[in-house]
C-alpha cells in the first residue's frame, strides 16, 4: 500500500488536524468526539446544517464546512458511520437556537446514528429536522443500504440548503428546500479500479485489467454490473442514460418532526427528467482520476443533454465525493428552478467549494 | 491502461472541448492551432498573460485561464512542448495593445517555442516580455532541462502577476512582479507511483512496491533518489527540508527586451528562506493522490514552518500541477510581501481557482 499517511489508527485525526491548520481562520475541530465546525459557530439566529458519514470521501463532508454551506461535519472512520455522540456533540456546538438540519446519506449505519442524534438534540429542546439523500440510480438496495444510496446529490443539498440558511430561512424552509434538491437529483458512478483502505492495505475488490464496474458505490461495494473496458463516450452514455431514463422513483422517507418529537413517514416521488428541464451537472472524480479525464466525460454529457433538450445551467467538474484513491467517475444531475439556482450561485467559502467571497 | 478517454490522438482536443463546454461563458478555444483564451479576450488596455506547456499537468494551464489570471494557454501534446505557432496565435488573440507577458516553465522545448513566439509577436509590433519559472530544488539539471525545472511556482506567478495585470499594471510592472514571485519560490515533489501516458499505455518508469521517488519531475523524469517507502511525516520533512535549507541559488535568466527587440541575460539570485519570512504554501497532488492525504502532509509542513519561525500566510491544498494519474505530492513555498499577498487575495475566476467573484 502506497499512501501519504502515518500510523493507520491516526489517519482520520491527522487529516482533520491538517485541515484545521490549513484553514485555521475558517474551521475549528474537536478531536474527542471528532467533528469539524465553522470557526464562527454557532452563527446567531441561523439554522445550522450538520452532516457526516464515513471518511474516505473527502472533501465530503469536512471540506464543505464554512460560510454558505455546512456548519458542522462528523467524520467516521474510513467507510464507517460516525457515532451518535459525535453528531450530538456537533449539533450542540453549532446550534444557535434557530434549529439544526441533519443531512443524512442513505446508508443504514448513518441513518441509525443520525436518528439517535436527532432524538438527543430534541431532548435538549433543540428544533431538529432531517433530510435524506438517496440519489444513486444504480441499484435498488446495496450492501449497506435499503433503497438507493446517497452520493453526489449530497453536495448540491448542502450547497443550496446551506445558502438558504445563510440567507435567514427558517428550519422548516431549509429542510423543505433540502429535500426538494435531493428529490430532484439522480446520480450514477463507475470504477476503473478499486480503492485501497489504509486498514486493509489491498484493493477492496478485484477488478480485472480489462474490466470496469458500472454503478459502483462509494465504499467499493458492488455496482450494477461489470463490463469490458470501453471508451469515455460509451461510459458516459451508459451513466447518463440510466440517470436521464430513470422512471418516477417513489420511496418512503422517514424524517424527524420537531413539533411532535417523533418520526413521520412520507411517500415522496422523484419525477423523471424531461425536455426543457434546467439542471446543474456535477462530473465527479472518484479520487484517483485526474480532472483532465473528467472533461472528456463532460464533453459527452453535454452532447447527450443537448440531444434531449435538457439545459445544463451550471457545472461542477472535479473531485468532490470520492472513494479514497479509486479511479473512476460519477455523474449527478439536479433539476433546478430559479430559487435553487439563486442559492447555488450565492457566496460560499469552504475548503473545497468557494466563490463570491 | 484504464483511463476515461476515447481515441488516443483525440485526447487533448476532447479535453479542451469538454472544458470549453463546461465553462462556455468564461472560455473560448481554438482547435487549430490549439489554445484556450478568456471569453472576453482581448481585454481592452490590459496586459495579457499567456502560458503553455505539455499537456498532462491539468488543471495547469488551461484551468488557470480567466479573470484575474491567464488570458491564454497553449496545451502541447502530453508532456510535449506546444509549438511556436500556437503561442504566436494565442498571443495575437489576447493582445489588446498593452503588451503580452509569456510565462515560461524552464524546459528546453518550452524555451525554444516561447522564444520564437516572442520574436514573432515583437515582429508584429506587440510589446512582449518573458518570465522564467525554475523553482524545483530537486535537481540541478534534468532530462528535459538545463538548470532547475519549473513546477508549482507557475501557479503563484500566474495568479499574482495575473491580478496585477487585471488591476492595470504596465507590462514592465507585471513582468517584474512575475519574475519576483518566481525568484521567491521553491518547490519539490515526490512520487508514490509512476504516471501512465495514453500513448505508452504503461507506467513511464518502474517503481517497486516498496519504493518511492524523491524529487520527481512532472513528466515522470527521474528525481533525486529512490528510497524505501516511508510515512507522510518523513516524506514531508524530506521535501520541506530541501526547500527550507536551499542556499542562495543564482542562475542566468534570458528574457526578451521589448525596447531593443533582443534577448538580454541577467544574473538573478533566489535568497534562502529565513526566520520571520511569510510564505504562501501550496501542497499539491500529482494527480492520483486524493486531497485527504494532502492534509496529512500539510499538517507536518505547518509544524516544520512553525519550528523555523516561518509564517504560512495563505494555503492552497489540492491537485493543481499534476502528472496525469501519478500518485504523490509536491510542496511549494513562496516568500511574500504585502503587495504579493494583496494580489494573491484579489478576485479570480478560472476553472481551477476561483474566489472573490
Amino acid at each position: 500500500m502506497k499512501k501519504l499517511i502515518n500510523a493507520i489508527d491516526a489517519v482520520i485525526l491527522e487529516q482533520m488536524e491538517g485541515m484545521a491548520l490549513a484553514y485555521s481562520d475558517q474551521l475549528h475541530i474537536s478531536t474527542d468526539p471528532k467533528f469539524i465546525v465553522r470557526a464562527d459557530a454557532p452563527v446567531p439566529a441561523k439554522v445550522a446544517l450538520v452532516s457526516g458519514g464515513g471518511s474516505g470521501h473527502e472533501p465530503l463532508h469536512g471540506g464543505f464546512v464554512g460560510m454558505g454551506m455546512l456548519d458542522g461535519a462528523c467524520p467516521g472512520e474510513i467507510f464507517t458511520s460516525p457515532t451518535p455522540d459525535q453528531m450530538y456533540a456537533c449539533g450542540l456546538a453549532v446550534n444557535s437556537g434557530a434549529g439544526v438540519l441533519l443531512v443524512v446519506k442513505n446508508y443504514t449505519g448513518d441513518l441509525l446514528s443520525f436518528e439517535t442524534a436527532a432524538e438527543l438534540l430534541h431532548g435538549d429542546g433543540i428544533p431538529v429536522r432531517t433530510v435524506l439523500v438517496d440519489d444513486d440510480v444504480a441499484v435498488k438496495d446495496s450492501l449497506y443500504t435499503a433503497g438507493r444510496r446517497g452520493v453526489g446529490a449530497t453536495l448540491l443539498v448542502e450547497k443550496i440548503a446551506g445558502a438558504a440558511a445563510e440567507a435567514g430561512a427558517s428550519l422548516h424552509a431549509v429542510a423543505e428546500l433540502a429535500q426538494k434538491v435531493a428529490l430532484h437529483s439522480r446520480s450514477m458512478g463507475m470504477a476503473l479500479t478499486s480503492c485501497i483502505t489504509p486498514a486493509a492495505g489491498k484493493p477492496t475488490f478485484d477488478l480485472g485489467p480489462d474490466e470496469i464496474e458500472i454503478g459502483i458505490g462509494i465504499h467499493g461495494e458492488p455496482g450494477q454490473r461489470r463490463i469490458p473496458i470501453t471508451d469515455a463516450d460509451r461510459v458516459t452514455t451508459l451513466l447518463a442514460g440510466e440517470i436521464l431514463d430513470d422512471p418516477p422513483y417513489t420511496r418512503i422517507v422517514r424524517s424527524f418532526d420537531p413539533e411532535s418529537g417523533s418520526w413521520v413517514e412520507q411517500k415522496l416521488t422523484s419525477a423523471p427528467f424531461q425536455p426543457g428541464d434546467r439542471v446543474i451537472a456535477l462530473v465527479n472524480s472518484m479520487g484517483g482520476t485526474p480532472v483532465s479525464e473528467l472533461y472528456t466525460v463532460y464533453r459527452q454529457l453535454a452532447t447527450l443533454c443537448q440531444q434531449r433538450s435538457i439545459q445544463i445551467a451550471r457545472t461542477l467538474v472535479g473531485a468532490y465525493i470520492t472513494s479514497l484513491d479509486m479511479q473512476g467517475c460519477s455523474i449527478t444531475l439536479t433539476r433546478v428552478d430559479d430559487e435553487m439556482l439563486h442559492f447555488w450561485d450565492a457566496p460560499v467559502k469552504t475548503p473545497a467549494l468557494r466563490w463570491g467571497v
